[in-house]
This record gives structure tokens, C-alpha cells and sequence, in this order.
């Protein structure tokens, strides 16, 4: 068992006025934005907001690991929280690694679990208090409600935006990777078990019987986290600052348009809902030329080609002995390399290897001299691959990796080595495999042409569907409002049960009938033999 | 009850090839079109094609309604085919009219929808001959092999398009509005029967528990007329000619591309799938000039403006009892009327009303002049009146025609009179709320900005897809397979026994240990006492 892709994201926010412009020229828009790698996205969709004429005010943590506090995009309202757990999240992130690399027992896995549950758990229930504070503080409502915005844009890993936009009774358009509990769709739209996996489970949209009964194990997870974990909290401020009381969930559900990031192209085909529009690949862009010396790095690997290679931003480097085992590998082979690595510098490393700090990744996935990417399976990563049409060699470490990297080794387009499996050997296999295999660039190549070929661009969509939901200020006639029922009916249980019982008493009443009438006859029969 | 949109689509086609002439400029396309009102609507999409420069050969009936012989738009195939049952189509249709104006008992409507399903029984088993003998043609398979077409484009309303198409092995787009037994979303996505009104119930998407009783039995029809009336015939035809058998609804859930002449302005928001392409008003354009003798008598009207009246081409006229008191009605009032109506002139027919046997509809609802349609509550004339933001008064008559009005109703941009209340008193207060009530243009007029406000039109839509299915070859990655599963395991009904089942087993051993431990206690207790 490994811990793939349960959702979780890390933002610092932090509670407190501390500055407020807002301004109003164009449309007027409330963004309530996660930090880390989801603020990355958003704040590509905003500079496309704001090239439209669009005011942003972005709601932001004082101590955030990425939100500016200036910026000529948006202005912002700062606010103070701590989750006060990068720590342990930093311990849980290095014993995650550890665990897979020494292949730990499921009892281990288990215990991880655990502590992700519980540092969710934690998380949301600060998430929580900051929400209350902001609700109670009649300045920072005042101020935003006579802001009069236009939506609030907010991404839903976290419900605070959610909720806040709830309360302030305007349109909302979510930027969604992942919600409070899990995968979205599982929110909006009918899931079959039978052939939805859900994330972390490691599974496909093919499942055989034990398949689907993990399948169903691992949503029960999911249900758990929102039932006991996430959901409380929030239902508790639902309950006492809106109006007529709601849930969390429901708040989602409400949401006006979904902008999804992810898409066909990646994910598996699924039932869907009117106010999903799939963004995935909307931060992809033709690539700009490499800096000098790297386009001359690149180019000296002549017909051979370049592999790029990145782990993300959660992790500086991979234990010496496997990164010691890759670049050996590396120092083998007639391509060059680039590998964004901060950690010691390997000891088997050839000359054929630039170590990087960073590295401009888009650009260096479209160039044509890239022959593989290998990478640790973060969406926007597998994205960018997709749209530049290079195979992935994938090494998933958290969370939903594995998952991104299931969807391109299903489709041919890419291969997984599992970081327990990952030593010279298996490497040296995988790395030739996917760069001299031509299946493997075909696929991606495949992926990249089916990509690219949609009737408008991502990011356009994101633009229109934001502003159609200020042009309409809202967008009810798009999403169901069956949400509201309860279970029972909308299950139609209820019919069911009724159903059934007219059946059952007709066929009782057939029964009795007949054996009144066989009785009576029976009883005549024996009154006439006496 | 009334016998409300059970879909039905009347078709003549014939079986012999008679002419055939295949071209190969830009994409080519086997087109399997379904005659009358449908092929109106399929005609205006092969106008686009051809005018994108694709070749198309369409498969028609010698005897056919409105598909010509020869045309600059298409080669054809002409078959020779008849249902025969045209003058029992008339009949039916006269008798479900009379049957509403009479209000007949619920046995009289039960006996039509009884005679409409063997009506559409019959149709689909001549449907199943023809296409036997298409498959039996030896020439004419291979010449349709030869001709290497890029896909086959049909109207699922009738199946022996998406038969031929999956005998051919070609990429399938559909073109639909129904498919063989009812609404297509039921056989592609997700359908919870507590929200999604089922055609022909009368029903919308917020349903009391009655309703869903009511429409959970309207779906049990549909279930009937697939398994028992449409599916037999074609489902032994593909278990005979399609290697390794198959059935009817599993070809249609095969499909690559459906576009649904549909959306949800429209329609009541729903689950759907990534394949599904929603064209409702793909047919509709800005309005021409009219006529300058029309334009006059419309400019006649002045500050009162103009009513536009048609109960489509299935009906000539209503009874004459009916049409008199409209036109009296319509004597009384300032407006002028322009009324599509071909039988018996109305003896009560003011000045102002202009009978015609044709009129430019689209146009006419165009015109700023024009304040109320009154309508039969066909698709097309919906849509062209969503497009062009008129409200509309609706005077259902069968088929989906209550159903499409009802969408209308719901939204507060339409009114519905049944036919069996149209009288003098009701029409002269219908027609007067729909003119005279603002909220009705204003709703009716917010639909049209709706319907108007999409990333791309309709028709631009249409095309994109079928040429993405040429360019790519067919789309099955915007499709699930899960319709192959078996119901139990798709259900997961399997994983629900085995969890069941240990549970049960847990439970009773938990007992069985509990009371052995107690009786061994006991029997401990009992020889002590001993």
C-alpha cells in the first residue's frame, strides 16, 4: 500500500486587517487563492484576469509562501493564520519517502495515513478559526461587502473562500485541482465506483473485482475525511453565520462554474456536470527561447538529445545512495541532462549532467532537442509534458503522483518506477525503455495533437466562463439543485419502498384470496362426503 | 393523462441500390439520415460540411418526404423501403387530437400509447429488413468499403446507421435529438430518476414523490419498448452480421461524438459525458428581410405589433370548433396575426389576421414587430424562438411537443394551454398574460442572451466535432467502456455481497464465540457447583 494522491495541500493564511484597496474598473473580483503550487495557477489565471481590464483583491496570508503582499496584479487584503505544522509536515513528508524506499510494512502506511488524516484535520480546524475571525470582524465584512464585487474566485482545497462567498451572497467560480475531501466530481456529479477510481487508490478506469472493492475502500476514506474531519468545522460556522444554516458540501455544490484543471486528454472519460469546463494544460504555452548557455548545453547533446529531469519543489533532493544510483546511470548515456537537484552533488555524476537550482521547465519540455522528462508526477509537470508531446519516466514520491503518472503509463505515454524499485538497475532499464521505445513518444505525441485540438484555447475558457458568470451574475440554469434532496429520494429509496410494498401486498393478498377460496372449497367437499 | 413526447420519429427508407457516386475531396462522410422534421435539422449541418469542402453520400428512400434524389449538396444512395403505414399514422395522429379536445378517459390514451408502441414496433422491424438487406447486398458493402468514408454521421432516432456504421468498422457521429427508445442521455450517463423527468411524463427536474412514482413507471416504458419492441430485431442482426454479436444500444453507447440538438438553456441541467456536443440552435441565424408585402403588413401593426401562429406541419388545422374561437379571439385584438393554417378558413377571422400556407418563420420571429408565438411546441420552432427571445403561448399537440413548451413554462417564458382547455375564454386570457405580462419577454429574452453567450456557436461546434473525428480518427478517449460491464459488477453489487457477506460472517462468529465462551463459563460454574 502506498500513499498516493490523498489531496493535500499546505497553505500558510493568516488572520487581521492589514491593508484593503479595492478598486473597480472592469469587473470585480474576490479572489480567496491557496498558496503553494494551487497559487501558481491561480496566479496565472489572474494576470489573464487582469490583462482583461478585471480589479483583483486577492485575500492573502502575511506570512505566505508565495502571495505578494504587493503586486501590480491585485490588491490585497492581508490576514494572519499559522497553521504552525510546516515541520511536521516537512518530518511527514521525509517519512513518506523513507517508508516507500524501505518498502515499510502496511502497518506503516497505515500510521502514515493516520498522521496525514490528522494534519488535514488540524489544518482545516485552523482554516476554521480564521474563517470565524473573518465573519466576526464587521470592519473587514463591511469594507468587502461595500466592495461590491462581481464573484468570488476561490479554490476549494480549502472552504473558507467558499463559505465567504456564501456569506456575502455573490456568483462563485472555482480554480479546482482538488476540494476539501477529494476529487470534485465526486461532489458534483454521479460517480460509479465501478469504474471511477478514486484518487490515491493507484487504480484505472478498468478494475476487476478486488480493484473495485479497494476502490470502494479508499472512497470510504474520502466520506470519512468529509464526514468527521473536514466537515464539522465548517458545518459549525455554516450552521451559525448563513442564513437558514447550510453544510460545506452544499456550498460546493452551489458553486456557479468549476473551472477543472485537468482534462479528457489526461483524465479518465467520467460522467460530468453543465458548469464543468476542463482547464487542464490552461498555464501551458509555446516555449521561449533558452537562456545561452543552457540552448548551447542542449545543443551540444547533437542527434542524442537532452533528458530533463525535476523532482518538484516539496522535495530538495532524493536520498544519496538512489541519487547517487540515477546519476551513475546518467554518466552512462550519450544524451546530456539537466536535473534540477539541490541537494549534495552525487558523487557518480558524469559530465554529461548540468545540476540546476531551477530550470525554465516549459521551455525546456518544448524544445525539440528533449527527448524524455523525468519527473515526480505533479499535474502541472505531467500538463506540460502533454502539451510539449514528451514521455515521462515517472517517480511518484506524494500524494496524487502516482495517479497523474497512472494516467500517462496507461496510455502508453509514459512508465513508473516506483521509488522503493528505484536503483541503477531498474532505472538504466526504464530511462532506455522510454527514450528508445518509439511507442512511448507516439503516445505522448498522440496526447499532445489531441491536447491541443479543442474548440478554444483553456485558458480562453477560464476567461469566458469567469466573465459569463459576471455578464449573467450567476449561472444557476447550469447546475442541478438535487443536492438539496434529501438521500433517500434522491436515490428514489423512497419510491422503491413503495414499490415494493404494493407488490408485496398484492402478492400476499393473491395468496390469501386463493387459499380462502381453495379452504372454502375444500371445506364444501368435506361437508358434502359427510 | 396525455400522451406527451414519447419519442417517435416517422421515417420512409428503402432497400435496392439504385444510384451511387462516390467522391473523395477533403473528409468523406456516409451519412444515415432520419426522414421528415429530422432530416430538416440534419440537412442544415450537411450545408456547413459541404460548404467546408467534405464530400457526402447520403443513404435515402426512393419514396422519400423531403431527401432529394439529386442534389449539389450530395451523391446518394437511394433504397427502396416502405412502412406502410403512413394513413395509420394519420389516423393516430387525428385520434390523439381528438382524444385531448375530448378530454377521453385515461383507457382511450392507454390504447393510443398502446397502439404508438406497436406503431413504432412495426416501423423498427421494416427498419431491420431494410438493413438486412443492406448487409445482404454484397455489392453494395463493398462499394461502401471501397469508398473509404472518414465516419459515419446518423440520426440515432432510427439504428441501422449506427449498425452499418459499426459493420463497417468506422468512426460513429450522432446527430440527435432521440435515440431508438427515448431520451439519449439515458443510455449514456448517469440518470437519476428523482431529478431527470423522463420525455413523455409531463415532468420537470423538481419532482414530489407522486412524480417520481409517475416517472419512474414512464421510464419502465422506455425500458419496455428498448428490451422488447426496438431492441430483438437489431439485436439479432448484430449478433449474426457484427463479428464477435453485440447489441443495438451497446453500438449506440459507441458512439464517438454525440451531438445533441440540445442544451441547457433549454434542457434541465443533468449529468452528461465528455462525448456529448450540445448544438440546441445550431439551425438558427439572424433574421433575413421579409417579404415586402409581409414586411408591410407587419409594419401595419404599429406600437402593437405582430402574433406569429403555427402548429407545425403534422397538422394542417385544428378542428374547426378550435380554430374559430382563436380566430374570433384574435379579431378582437389591435395586434396584426399572421397564422400558419391550411385547412377550413375560420368564419370568425377578423381583418387583421393573415392566413398563410407557408411562412419565412425564422425570420418573421426575427423581426422586432413580432411580440408572441404561438406555437405547437415542435424543437425547432423552441430553439428559433429561445434564439430570437419571443415568448411563446404553446398549444402542445403530441409527442415531446408538451415536454420542449414545459421547459419554457418552467422558466417563465412560455405558457401552456392543453389542448383540451383551448377555448375563446382560455385563449383570449393566455394569449393576453403572454402579451401584455412582461416578466414573459423579459424571461424569454434573457433565455435568448443565454442561449447566445457560448465560448462557440452551435453550429461551429457541430463541425469542429465531426472533424475532430475525422482528424483523430474517431474519439474514444472522450468515452467509458463501463457499458460493457455486466450491471452487477457496474452497480458494484458484487463488491456489495462480498462486503455483506463479511460483515454477516463477522457478526456471527463474534456471536458464536461470544456464547461458547459463556456456555463453557457456565458449564465451569456448573461443575463446581458439583
Amino acid at each position: 500500500m502506498a500513499l498516493h494522491g490523498i489531496c493535500g495541500i499546505f497553505v500558510v493564511l493568516s488572520v487581521g486587517l492589514i491593508s484593503f484597496t479595492p478598486s473597480c474598473d472592469g469587473g470585480n473580483i474576490l479572489v480567496f487563492p491557496v498558496d503553494g503550487s494551487h497559487w501558481i495557477n491561480m496566479k496565472i489565471l489572474l494576470e489573464e484576469l487582469h490583462a482583461k481590464g478585471h480589479n483583483l483583491t486577492v485575500i492573502r496570508a502575511s506570512n505566505s509562501w508565495y502571495i505578494a503582499k504587493k503586486s501590480p496584479l491585485y490588491t490585497s487584503i492581508t490576514i494572519k493564520m499559522d497553521l504552525g505544522f510546516e515541520e511536521f509536515f516537512d518530518v511527514f513528508l521525509n517519512d513518506t519517502m523513507r517508508a516507500q524506499i524501505e518498502r515499510a510494512s502496511a502497518l506503516t502506511f497505515f500510521k502514515l495515513t493516520k498522521d496525514f488524516l490528522s494534519m488535514i484535520s488540524t489544518a482545516h480546524s485552523v482554516w476554521c478559526d480564521t474563517l470565524m475571525e473573518i465573519l466576526d470582524d464587521e470592519k473587514m465584512i463591511k469594507s468587502l461587502l461595500d466592495s461590491k464585487y462581481d464573484l468570488v474566485l476561490t479554490d476549494p482545497a480549502v472552504a473558507p473562500g467558499a463559505v465567504l462567498a456564501k456569506y456575502l451572497k455573490l456568483p462563485m467560480v472555482l480554480n479546482v485541482r482538488w476540494i476539501t475531501s477529494g476529487e470534485g466530481h465526486f461532489a458534483l456529479a454521479p460517480s460509479p465506483l465501478s469504474y471511477i477510481p478514486v484518487p490515491g487508490s493507484g487504480l484505472t478506469d478498468k478494475m476487476n473485482f478486488i480493484q473495485r472493492v479497494k476502490n470502494i475502500l479508499f472512497y470510504s476514506i474520502i466520506v470519512f475525511q468529509q464526514k468527521f474531519l473536514v466537515g464539522p468545522g465548517y458545518d459549525a460556522i455554516c450552521e451559525k453565520y448563513i442564513e437558514g444554516g447550510c453544510d460545506v458540501f452544499s456550498i460546493l455544490q452551489e458553486a456557479d462554474i468549476w473551472l477543472f484543471r485537468s482534462d479528457f486528454v489526461f483524465e479518465f472519460p467520467r460522467p460530468t456536470m453543465p458548469n464543468v469546463v476542463y482547464i487542464g494544460g490552461f498555464q501551458c504555452k509555446p516555449a521561449q527561447p533558452l537562456p545561452a548557455d543552457l540552448e548551447d548545453f542542449v545543443q551540444s547533446a547533437g542527434e542524442h538529445g537532452v533528458i530533463v529531469m525535476t523532482l518538484g519543489t516539496l522535495v530538495n533532493a532524493l536520498p544519496k545512495d538512489v541519487a547517487d544510483g540515477i546519476a551513475s546511470v546518467f554518466a552512462k548515456m550519450p544524451q546530456k541532462v539537466i536535473w534540477r537537484h539541490k541537494g549534495e552533488r552525487p558523487s557518480t555524476l558524469g559530465n554529461n549532467t548540468l545540476l540546476v537550482d531551477w530550470m525554465p521547465q516549459k521551455d525546456l519540455l518544448g524544445h525539440p532537442q528533449t527527448k524524455v522528462f523525468v519527473a515526480h508526477g505533479g499535474t502541472n509537470g505531467v500538463q506540460e509534458a502533454i502539451y510539449h508531446g514528451v514521455p515521462v519516466l515517472g517517480i511518484p514520491l506524494f500524494f496524487d503522483q502516482y495517479d497523474n503518472l497512472l494516467r500517462l503509463q496507461e496510455r502508453g505515454a509514459g512508465k513508473i518506477i516506483e521509488l522503493g524499485d528505484v536503483n541503477r538497475h531498474s532505472f538504466e532499464q526504464g530511462i532506455n525503455e522510454v527514450l528508445h521505445q518509439d511507442s512511448y513518444r507516439q503516445n505522448m505525441q498522440r496526447l499532445s495533437r489531441l491536447h491541443r485540438d479543442q474548440p478554444m484555447a483553456p485558458m480562453d475558457q477560464a476567461i469566458f466562463w469567469v466573465e459569463y458568470v459576471m455578464r449573467h451574475k450567476g449561472a444557476p440554469h447550469l447546475r442541478t439543485e438535487a443536492y438539496k434532496m434529501p438521500w433517500y429520494s434522491y436515490y428514489c429509496l423512497d419510491v422503491l419502498l413503495l414499490l415494493l410494498t404494493v407488490a408485496t401486498v398484492l402478492l400476499f393478498s393473491t395468496v390469501a384470496i386463493f387459499r380462502f377460496l381453495c379452504c372454502r372449497s375444500r371445506r364444501k367437499t368435506k361437508t358434502k362426503q359427510h
